[in-house]
């Protein structure tokens, strides 16, 4: 294992911050053309008491605003669980070239599964996808916390 | 016609007060229970530099932040045109209770085409839809848009 956090790294531990603070444990990371980190962000939606503040909304809102545009080609974005459909058009919405993710959702997921957001016509814009990405790790995040919550 | 603005009516004008600001001519009303104006939006997308500043994810963000939550049972949304997988991932998400939409979009609606994102085991709520809401006035504003755009 390198001696260095990748970027998958960091996006678990913006899920273990997330968790820490009683949101749903995922986290992400937006990278920059330049290899540099444009963005991290773990849910908030119960904090922000918005619905729409998943990891991956919250990167994007972040980058945007301070580029001031609505998109960001070339940038990369890695999370740690498959997005939702809400999350995976707003990637396409903002034009992202990759997304790597970690853990499959078969519950909610929206991009190997369920409404497979990028497979239709009305989908403008499909970023290129790697799955599987440390997905053991970001797997047993999310089973710990929901087992944390059925306690 | 009724000589009172319905709640269309009210979703048409924030669509035309949108085009009027050189944004994308989409407008949204959202109900609460008792039938007051919890929200009203047009699209703000390019104004505030944010890909997911739709009017349907405005008026749930603007609501959901009032009461302090990310659930929004009992209300309606009207909205005059077919919501976008975004947009309707985001109204599931926001529990949503009913959704009434003026014109389809073959291009990018998320709802009757495309993803049919209400129509998965991925979604956990549904709302329920009725279509076709003044469905004309929608669609002139949006075909006059684009055609002007194209100028």
């Amino acid at each position: 294992m390198s001696p260095f956090l990748s970027h998958m790294d960091l996006a678990l531990a913006e899920a273990r911050a997330a968790a820490a603070r009683g949101e749903v444990p995922v986290g992400a990371v937006l990278i920059a053309p330049d290899g540099s980190i444009a963005a991290r962000a773990g849910n908030r939606s119960r904090e922000l008491s918005d619905p729409t503040a998943h990891a991956e909304i919250l990167v994007i809102r972040e980058a945007c605003a301070r580029l001031k545009t609505e998109r960001l080609p070339g940038f990369d974005l890695w999370v740690s669980l498959e997005p939702c459909p809400m999350c995976a058009a707003a990637l396409s919405n903002a034009r992202i070239r990759r997304l790597y993710y970690g853990a499959g959702d078969p519950k909610s997921g929206g991009i190997a599964q369920g409404p497979r957001i990028f497979s239709h016509a009305q989908c403008h814009h499909r970023p290129e996808v790697y799955d599987g990405q440390q997905a053991g790790a970001a797997a047993r995040l999310l089973s710990e916390f929901f087992a944390r919550r059925r306690d």
